[in-house]
């Protein structure tokens, strides 16, 4: 079960569509020339395929072990740990003045999206620390920065993000934690379910980012606040001193990601765990939601990665799996069988589609954050928001569509453990789930992104994609096959348009029924917007013999994708036009007659 | 995590979708009345409910043991299969002279769904001893029918399939099993994989199915012979004799259905197990094809069971989940969220809409064995030879949908074992891989089925979809809704007889590339006809007050599966017939570039 990260088609991606020029032009990033990338990413495939992968399957076969409130996690995790954070993998894009490597998102999406297909339940802990290094960075004062910084981006230090307790889930308002002013901190109580890495083995200390309440807060969202609770406190030296008042009390059995810890946090049941507040009281929720967008695209980037990986296992299996024999007499591979192509097909022309609007969503986040005209940084920061809940949501859906299809790929065989087809479904299982299920991407995409303003993100995309369109269809003289693909390209923009018009002539529930049928059409269209794009890019590079099997095969690709995968997006969209009133008609009592 | 037999559905899809009462008027099954036939559902149901339904999550955690050649099933399993063969329930179709209940395979449908969807594991079991029932009642020489096939019938002897070897999965030609002639009877040897129950302690002999090689047998599938190889030898009077030259060599540590013993069976290590030829020389697999009807229709049930479990299972913890709040400041359930009745309704949807094509192929299935008229006799095989596949693949396929959905309903919740809701996943993911896996189905549908008879049987299909069009669209002054249910009945009948007419023009290997989508068409098209009738009967019962909350819920699934289910089959059809091509096109040097 060997792993190859695919720098052939990330270097495409992000050269041809992504236009890593560009982005290497933005302040700070002049140093991200595509040589110097390739060479990095080159380096960044090896730790994922030589280090991570073989440590996949340990990890989910011999999982975790609690004593005495101490995770341990597999043999050879720790080790793999300390080498990333050795090689300064631990948080790429952060400023190099803060010891990170001050990588440009997109760069940093291809790795994440390595060291997420390699091992999903590895890579979760730096996923994590990213989070908390964020909302340190973002909101917290300077002493809470000076000392908690520097071990969160070298990663001696690991971070945690406890928002959901057992009442509360994708519901926040529903928190109870509480936080009592003593001195120049709190005191932190409460109990935090599902929190990942919240206790283990790989560094000395962990820090947790806590969302509880001010004794004077007002009811709800809006009386949330954001602190960091330290596992050991930390001395005026930097030293770690006394344990602080927060314990592992169990961790979950999972489907999946056995080897990533699932912990219950038990803050404060001696009296108070020390918490120190971020920022200003009462902020917390929007901290979080500040840092949502890259945990999102990291998500989002797990179901890429999980996808790639699930089809390269496929692959390779097709490739020697004898089975039946050619009409001469010969053995023959199952490659041979069209379905087993097809699914094969599905699989790689979704994930190559899935990457491209994952690594876009990045590609905005650099200039969002670095571009200096304002318009642009405004556009940008508009087709982040836009895209992370369909990187996310989509990504992770097919993650699991992919995962699925690799096992049927395997037949019994796939069933069977020891082939590890089954591990990749399992891990996939929770990335749509996970930093906001589906459901809550869907309606963050129908309600913030597209109806509050205005469908003006969203018609901006359609424009992109009717430029996409018209740029295969004039040199339809050359590839008379373009003609096709500029036409379907037509169909998805016009199909995303119409649904644009039609989420924000709404005024009842309707968009929120239709929500989730939403995103994966957006998704699939966008794929295909992906694919023209990359038509024209392979096109040019068979013409100048650069990577010419890659361009080759991505030809094939693009039109197996326009006639295999994007036709389900017309069904998509006339069920959301014409199903969301017979799903609002549905009441419990529907489904509570004893059938 | 209880499971509540739909005994309400039940019998509104065998009285008014299956006609029942036609049925019964069949020659030996004239004691298949309502009244009786619901007796007997009722307590099927209780044992579902109350015996095999708690073994079934205790199965999945304790798993089975391997020691010293036994396999040792999980505290329980053995004291409810002991009590299953008390109470009749192992064979419910066969001949009461043969011990038998005599039931119309109809109503065994009802029973295999309950049973498979309370307890998967479990009731593979008795799935397996009828496939070895049915070879040995078919083919085999009196002699051994008297003496295997009794306790086999009751289930004090369980039977097994011996078909895979490591290097023959879905195609058995290349079985290499030999059986070496010895007197009265034959050595056999080789090794089996895969085999369900091939070793276990619920019953006292168990009794082995084996497709093997003669000396002198040609080359390929016209090469196997059958033969019955009992784990203990019989004496003549019927008592147990020494134990066969056959053992359990390992068993599959799997994704799911831990509790079915999945064997590595060593035939003949110590000389030759002794085996007794079925039948004819050389027409083993002919014989298994022949009991494949009934195998696989059993497996199509196995999805319609967990796709019904996954269903209830996650209606409950919706039911019960609070999760935000009402505008008024109430706590709420996740049930008041349009993606959660979204999902809901379609896993509602599509199992009631699985149910009634199963329960009609077994409807037919009862007509093609006992219907006097010659005619009526060859059009119900018709019928059954082209619905099997679709239940199969169709119900199997949807039965992971349905579990997948049910885990994201969950939450995160799903996620974590103790919930069951991910076993459901776990456990369906075998059914599109056994007894055939879904692209097998596939091709049996388009090419056996649809044009060897030059589309015969699809037309009558087609026609009777129209005419329950038609008794729509006759109504439509009483409901006026019902236009819109008979247009799209009608369109549903068009796209089946268009893709007939498709693969009938068709010379090439475009048949074996849209196969699958070809499958999953048809069985949405026929989930909207079935839907359809259901319409009628459920208005119908309304008007006569004959269960109307069942009647009303009915209705609205009705609605919800025409605008969200049913539009997809549109894009399917679009896709075969645009798509195959480029299935085609990808080769193995595709998928082979670096990426």
């Amino acid at each position: 079960m060997s792993y190859s990260a695919p720098l052939n088609d990330m270097m495409f991606v992000l050269e041809d569509l992504c236009d890593l020029d560009g982005v290497s032009k933005l302040p700070g990033l002049e140093d991200a020339t595509p040589d110097m990338i390739s060479a990095i990413l080159e380096e960044a495939g090896k730790f994922a395929g030589q280090v991570l992968a073989p440590l996949n399957v340990i990890g989910d076969q011999k999982g975790l072990t609690l004593t005495d409130g101490k995770v341990g996690t597999p043999e050879g995790w720790a080790a793999a740990y300390h080498q990333l954070v050795e090689m300064g993998w631990n948080s790429p894009t952060t400023d190099p003045e803060h010891g990170g490597m001050g990588l440009p998102a997109v760069v940093n999406a291809c790795i994440q999206e390595m060291f997420n297909g390699a091992n999903t339940a590895f890579q979760l802990c730096s996923l994590l620390t990213q989070g908390a290094i964020e909302a340190i960075e973002g909101y917290a004062e300077d002493s809470l920065k000076e000392t908690y910084l520097p071990k969160l981006v070298t990663g001696e230090w690991t971070g945690t993000m406890n928002l959901t307790e057992p009442q509360a889930g994708s519901d926040l308002a529903a928190i109870r934690s509480k936080a009592e002013p003593q001195g120049d901190h709190y005191l932190v109580s409460g109990q935090k379910i599902y929190i990942t890495y919240g206790e283990h083995d790989m560094a000395e200390n962990i820090i947790h980012l806590v969302l509880a309440r001010l004794p004077d807060a007002p009811a709800g969202v809006k009386g949330i606040s954001l602190f960091v609770v330290p596992k050991f406190l930390v001395n005026a030296d930097g030293s770690l001193g006394e344990r602080n008042d927060v314990r592992c009390v169990s961790i979950e059995h999972k489907l999946g990601i056995h080897a990533s810890p699932t912990c219950t946090l038990a803050f404060g049941d001696n009296g108070g765990a020390t918490g120190y507040l971020v920022g200003e009281p009462n902020k917390g929720l929007q901290y979080m939601f500040a840092m949502m967008n890259s945990a999102r695209l990291g998500v989002g980037l797990q179901g890429v990665g999980i996808a790639e990986h699930a089809t390269q296992h496929a692959i390779n299996y097709a490739m020697e799996r004898k089975q039946g024999g050619t009409p001469e007499g010969a053995e023959a591979t199952i490659m041979g069988h069209p379905d087993i192509r097809r699914m094969l097909g599905l699989m790689k022309a979704r994930t190559e589609a899935a990457r491209v609007i994952a690594y876009r969503a990045a590609r905005s986040l650099d200039y969002a954050h670095r571009a200096t005209d304002a318009d642009e940084k405004a556009r940008h920061q508009r087709r982040v928001d836009l895209l992370i809940p369909i990187a996310k949501g989509w990504s992770t859906e097919l993650g699991i569509e992919n995962a699925s299809l690799g096992v049927q790929v395997h037949g019994g065989m796939g069933y069977v453990e020891e082939t590890g087809a089954a591990q990749h479904l399992r891990d996939a299982r929770i990335t749509t789930i996970y930093e906001g299920t589906t459901g809550i991407q869907a309606l963050d995409l129908v309600g913030r992104k597209i109806q509050r303003d205005g469908g003006v993100a969203a018609k901006e995309l359609v424009a992109d994609m009717r430029a996409s369109a018209k740029a295969l269809g004039e040199q339809t003289s050359a590839h008379a096959d373009w003609a096709m693909l500029c036409a379907t390209i037509m169909d998805a923009a016009d199909t995303v348009e119409d649904l644009t018009d039609w989420l924000l002539a709404q005024n009842g529930s309707e968009p929120l029924a239709g929500a989730v049928t939403i995103l994966e059409c957006f998704g699939i269209c966008l794929g295909a917007w992906a694919m023209g794009d990359a038509a024209i890019s392979a096109a040019t590079r068979l013409e100048q013999s650069r990577s010419p099997a890659h361009a080759q095969a991505k030809l094939k690709i693009v039109h197996f994708y326009m006639k295999n995968v994007l036709p389900k997006a017309a069904s998509l969209s006339a069920t959301v036009k014409g199903g969301a009133g017979s799903v609002l008609d549905l009441t419990a009592a529907d489904f509570g007659v004893e059938a």
